[in-house]
């Protein structure tokens, strides 16, 4: 609707309506000029008409959907199935160009637009939660694991002798493989056990690096986000120490864009030492669909070559999810969701402290872990796998992410054995088992976990009575 | 629907319309039921209906659907809008696990089904489209250039002393920086002419890989689908060759599942000689949006090893792509695609040479080259950047995919330079403009764009006057 | 998008790709601005995106919509469940107001000119149909016959002292019913039996009128589409009658505007006499889901009147459903439609004529018939329960439509009693099936049922053996 | 999914998680199950994806949707569009036939099924709404005053002789209109002004019985649900006099479903009098798009006849958007949003307060009116003109709802003059505006129109200063 259609609506309707509407056409379109001029999240949250309208000019203007558009190409953004283009918006180009994701595609004007709208808005909303001077960022179609290996990649082009990285031990797959993915050695550090915490060996890590000599260094990997009793990487000591050394610095933030802490962490290190990127994955903190990861830094000139370094172009679906829930958000609402996570985390130690004492085990003590939670498990009379039944029993009622961790599994993955495997540490003193307090997590969840945790237990302990109304 | 509701029916409805309904019930379940069965595609496509059924039912599965599902993990599927949540049909937690791509999630039975079915279908057209001994696939959301980075990053476990990789010349920027990624260094082959056509120039690679020694070559890399006047490798030749050297051969089959002359060099490659693994766009090939590429090949087990490299779980969304769009078409659709993709193979070429010949051009001869079309721009008065010209104005004129290659840009991509970029070939004798017949293009595409096309040249080659009804 | 947006854009895209984006913009707004300036069907279908954008557009313009909005009213537009506004595109007041169902309301501008759009579309439609000069039309939520009611209740108004209404017979249920529901008396004319046809005796309608006085008769009401072995009703001649009796003549044309027969006939007899209104399904005509008529006439002020009697405003749902179909149609594939239909109706007949045939029944003529075709059933041995079970067997079977009529029924309907009810004739000489070729059918359908008559029949008629091929 | 392809889904998946998926599977036909065992609202909401597995799978049901289904009939429920056939969740046929509006459809089981338990989910939500003894209902799609005229031309069957209908004055058209629209005459009973009240007058109902005569009238049309300062009718006394004289009591409830009040009155008149239908608005009362009424009442057989006085079948549309709305209400939300409701009017009652005293107004005192609420307009020195503009002023401030009475306006419909209209009263002492708090108000929008009241009538009454920043 523009000026000339509401002059055709004025033959129908009477002018003082027609105004009224102009009026809140008026509001759509700046609404959207607002947010492609600025690029940052609105204020206040939009609503799902509203992200449609854009989605729908956005697509609009890619040449697969100009009406008459002849392709004689080889890739021409045809959607066979209309229930395929209906849920891509009629977007079909994808993100980037062989030589860039981030790059502006001549068909596809609109998904290059949305692609670099929604950097824009990732990297406010990193910088809303707390890594405040974040200069640059993108989301990439990639699991966390594999934008760590677009990372080192890229990394290997400025120091093409390095062999080696320096990776902290934790117990996660994905990271671990992402070095030999990316073609290197890793060298894995392990963690000190203060108290119940297991902490950053900051001592091990310069022997390492004076032992193999920081040229044949890629970089140090370090982690945030991770199950207790891990704690949070030192990454201030760590950001030093790859300063003095002239070592990468790659920190995997997998789920610590929700927490003030790991984000707190990043921005100070950026401050004091070295952190070149910074790596987190959409789902777990934006609460989309699994599929992207968000690859940032402090650096605009890194963080574009590593953009440079994706071959070709790129799926723009966990863009398209990221721009919808972003906007969705709005800045405000991003910030309650970041606030009552914090409140829940609060609430659940609490919680889970009360019916820990009631069959005698303890919340172990990991104040480095902003996100996480560990309970012992210390009923001598069991097995390492009755423990684990306590798992699998809460998932049979519908409780889904607690995890047995009995320190008794070996696992060896590309070539290298871990003892204790999931316990990041090789003899952790106790068995224990972890629940987080993930964004979204509402109160009534944890009331329903912690009802179903005292009935599994007190059926497991069978010398501790269940009391239903405890709670 | 199942006989107990029936049942309940029964007090509102005639038991002879409730018969009538369990029938048509069935209908929808025998037809579900078969496809998990049988994990082929379905002879006759499947309507949008039966598919949403489909994603309905694999959605319930998954634990974020469940009624009454508590999460205590840090990542549980939440999803924050309803619009993203409606668009991915309430799926939410990707494909694969951190240890392999195709592996089975415990928190998402469905997703997990989907993936798996998904592979299958695509198996199944990799077969009809004439890889008929084609053992694996698997999709993954990546652009074909990463998936081949993937491909040769798993090849490095079993030659761990390998430096380089043979490269055939196609100048096509991603699949050249594919090799840079994974962290080898290119070895180019350059291109014979014969006639109009450039072809593989087998006695150059068997020269390079005796200079360079197996032990250092991970693998060649050849390409079926290319712009004309490149031919398709000789894919048989290079499949003896690493044979006979013990060399991995990766093929680049990006836009070929559609071309049953490229699906047939690599099925007789499997037989003759050595072919890991090839490598296709989906988009390309199967008409979703960017984002997903297939690894296929000929040995299950390394096709799980490359899936197994993969590190951390992945966007389903080009799965989900995949998925319906196979069952969209049937099998019988999906044949009928690609006889008509080929008659208008033929069209294409009969209208193009009609342009051409008005104009004083012809079509080279490329008779190995069964999707693309070049055609001379022999004007001795037209400067290169006037020739380019053809490209530009038939974009405003809505005709998107032809490009001009002059044969005189010179470009820089990962520290080597090629000369004459675009043409594939340092000295192409004469400048052209290539078109294509991909899939989906119809018949009015080709009668509208040669009306474009002769309007425009018409334009430029002013002493031609422009006719407008030859057509 | 506006000119102020793409200046913004200008930012991040090259100024090239702004300009085509523009055009494409442009071309949208053209298309909805040539809609509301000429109101009248597009020449060429619309695509479902195009019509999405429409209706977002007329959204917008809706007050529920408005950004801000505070309704302090008792009817404001909201909307509990995303299901429903989603599917109503966000259009929650309605058509009319209180006074008119085609009034504009304040409240709901976009709502308002898509009903005075929708019911100059239709307009539009009817005349392309045939009706070439037919004035004024709406569509309204409602049955035919419900519509048929509003239009004798509007008469009223013109001839409080009416009583009466002559009815043609037809043995249909709802347009007899919709004489009392009005609150009149049925007169029924039955018909004549010409040859197989059962034709108009414009005889007794004079008589009628005479003996009752033309100024206790509301109206005539005359049928055009109807079951075989019934005939259009003569228009033309009811027509003159109704315009020398000085009586309104309602015309019954549920499914006629399909057939150019039953429009024509409309047309002419507004030319040669009276002909106040004619009411027609919409999804019997238009293929959408139940829920509309449309009400006609040479006589925009009489046509207003029938709108300004409906007490309320009512469901902009099939107007909506109207719209999105007219637009999808455009004039071209509307036309294309109506020739396919007439087509099918000459190929079922030839091909029911040779099931028939070989079973040794035959087709009635009924050349005045353009829809429906009745097939006798001649069978000596078989009772009137057996043959009705040729239509249970066909339904079973997935053929719905199929109709016996035994002619043995009596029906008792507001008090009127019809013998050899379903016939709409007391003792009509023969038994027989009915079927119809209704616009949507395909070639494929006639086909299919044919095979499945003929098994049916072949079971039955068991001395006569099924010939599967025979086809 | 049944039990043989979860057999299926084991050769795919490890058993543990095929048990739980069954178990998820079958808590979504539990939930089905009992709808269609118990048709009664669920306790609890149901999710946006439940609903749309029911609708799916009662399409299924409908012979349109079956597969290979060929229609040879004049009515086959075909869709044209997809758009239009997804918003209708592919039910095509409508509800009702010729002969009823709740009569089940042979072709249409599934649409049957719907209709069906819709009217009994309405139901439900009627006797929680406090018609606690309510026997039957069906929604219709019509608009209230066209159900109103449905239920007239139902009682006219057992009254043929009446020619009158006692109408207790309210000045909306509709309710009016749909007298004379089924075809009787209106006659108007005027209220009592009773302090601010205008109540019903018993005595004057009884006098223009006793003259017109019992036997002539058809019946006396009551009115709950009203703006102020009209109360609702004294529906007991009305019912008692109905019953004394034999006359049939019909209550426009339009939008006091919402109003225990309503409710109340309603029911008690059922048990000490005569109340025969009662009829009230899908949109006003339940936040659905226009389009449906709900006609209840207290005798089953009575409610069928009106039922099948509808002559042909309708729209599906309402009853689709009602079961919808109703299914995601659950019993819990149901009672939630008309207490919060109640609370709200109290809050509105309350802030109008504030500000009408702010500018020496008042609001006048209605007890018997728990929706509307009326602000007296006292300024001498304005014009009505001027102060109609507090209307049009705050409907561009995005204010709807609000109007203004000034009791001098004269309007004539269908032959009646009402003087003072507007006013439901031919000399209300004063002008006034009314506001409502219907049901989904929140006390945000209270906040917002507050404030924004506050502005125009500073801006009005210009000798009192605005204060922002008195709320």
């Amino acid at each position: 609707m523009n000026d000339k259609i509401f002059e055709a609506c004025s033959k129908i309707l009477p002018q003082g309506y027609i105004s009224q509407c102009q009026g809140a056409r008026n509001s759509v379109s700046n609404s959207i000029g607002e947010l492609i001029t600025k690029r940052r999240l609105p204020e206040h949250g939009w609503s799902d008409d509203l992200i449609e309208t854009l989605l729908s000019e956005l697509s609009t203007m890619d040449t697969n959907n100009f009406h008459g558009n002849v392709g004689v190409g080889e890739r021409e953004g045809r959607i066979y199935s209309s229930l395929v283009r209906r849920r891509h918006f009629r977007l079909s180009h994808g993100i980037g160009r062989s030589g860039d994701i981030t790059a502006i595609q001549p068909k596809a004007a609109g998904s290059s637009l949305l692609n670099n709208i929604t950097n824009r808005l990732v990297l406010d909303s990193l910088r809303i939660a707390g890594a405040t001077s974040c200069k640059s960022c993108f989301a990439v179609p990639m699991a966390t694991g594999m934008a760590l290996t677009l990372c080192m990649q890229t990394f290997r082009n400025s120091k093409p002798s390095a062999k080696y990285v320096i990776w902290l031990r934790i117990d996660q797959k994905s990271c671990f493989k992402s070095i030999a993915t990316a073609g290197f050695e890793s060298v894995v550090i392990e963690r000190k056990l203060e108290g119940d915490q297991l902490v950053t060996d900051l001592l091990a890590i310069e022997e390492t690096i004076e032992r193999l000599g920081a040229d044949s260094i890629l970089c140090v990997m370090s982690t945030t986000s991770c199950f207790a009793p891990r704690a949070i990487d030192d990454i201030e000591g760590i950001a030093k120490l790859c300063d003095r050394y002239h070592i990468s610095h790659l920190v995997n933030n997998a789920y610590g864009v929700q927490s003030s802490k790991c984000m707190h962490v990043i921005q100070q290190a950026s401050r004091v030492g070295r952190l070149d990127a910074f790596v987190q994955s959409c789902d777990k903190n934006y609460m989309v669909p699994v599929g992207g990861a968000v690859i940032a830094g402090f650096d605009e000139s890194l963080i574009e070559a590593i953009s440079q370094t994706y071959p070709g172009r790129a799926s723009a679906a966990p863009s398209i999810d990221m721009m919808i829930t972003l906007l969705s958000f709005g800045a405000s609402d991003f910030k309650n969701l970041l606030k009552e996570r914090k409140e829940m985390f609060q609430y659940l130690l609490e919680k889970v402290k009360i019916v820990a004492e009631k069959y005698g085990e303890r919340v172990l003590s990991t104040p480095s872990n902003p996100i996480s939670i560990a309970v012992s498990l210390t009923r001598e009379e069991m097995t390492p796998s009755q423990l684990t039944q306590i798992g699998s029993m809460l998932f049979t009622r519908n409780v889904s992410g607690l995890r047995v961790v009995t320190g008794n599994e070996e696992k060896t993955i590309n070539g290298h054995t871990f003892t204790g495997f999931g316990a990041h540490y090789d003899a952790y003193p106790v068995c224990y088992f972890t629940v987080a307090a993930a964004i979204g997590i509402k109160r009534q969840d944890i009331d329903t976990f912690c009802v179903r945790l005292d009935k599994v237990l007190s059926k497991l302990y069978s010398n501790k009575p269940s009391c239903d109304n405890f709670l």
